[in-house]
């Protein structure tokens, strides 16, 4: 029998997925996430999830996931990240306007043999709209 | 020396604290919530904590919180919570239309002494947005 993730093994791999996310190396998160897992309820390849990532990256190209609160039970992680970037392109609908912004995004996730199985993920998008548009 | 709480204990104060705000008793939380604490970074005093969600539950007469996902480790906390419910009132913002509305809270708490003296909370305030305006 495959032995259990513990959640001293789940943070770490946590760690190192987010470590991976800043690296930018998107291509291939195998490691780290389900072949298939759902995203705020909805069904996702884990080639859609990285390429999800990834549009991000390429409109924020200093995008830097920064752990301010980690909370692990378990086989369940729950993780607010502060960003603090410059998007050069469309993000999430608005337009850049050049400036640096920072927002908040609080996400929860489910394990499933020590890999995200599900992402319920909130971004501060009034703070995103409000910056983008002073 | 006082004992210091553990996950297990944290976690039942937390599941009492919200049947207490299910309850609708918000008048004295002190039994939850430490007399000073921080709310999204910004400092606030238990009675203006109660205040803000007696506000909330004056605009939603029918406010339940559903606690979908809960993680608890040591003295952090984090939930998100589902809301099903009808506001009456305005509503962060809002004009209410008389529909049932459906989101999302995300929040994280951080307990001193097994009471909350930090909250992190992001609501899904684009759903909120777009249910009310239909």
């Amino acid at each position: 029998m495959k032995p259990v993730s513990t959640a001293t093994e789940n943070e770490a791999m946590y760690r190192r997925y987010i470590d991976c996310l800043n690296d930018h190396l998107t291509s291939d998160l195998s490691d780290f996430v389900q072949e298939d897992l759902t995203y705020n309820g909805r069904p996702m390849t884990r080639l859609g999830y990285q390429n999800l990532i990834a549009a991000d990256i390429a409109a924020i190209p200093d995008l830097h996931f920064d752990i301010q609160l980690l909370v692990v039970e378990g086989d369940r992680i729950a993780c607010r990240i502060l960003f603090e970037c410059t998007p050069q392109h469309e993000f999430m609908g608005v337009q850049p306007n050049a400036k640096p912004i920072s927002f908040a995004e609080h996400v929860f996730y489910q394990l499933c043999d020590g890999k995200i199985a599900e992402v319920w993920s909130l971004l501060d998008r009034p703070a995103i709209e409000q910056q983008l548009a002073s």
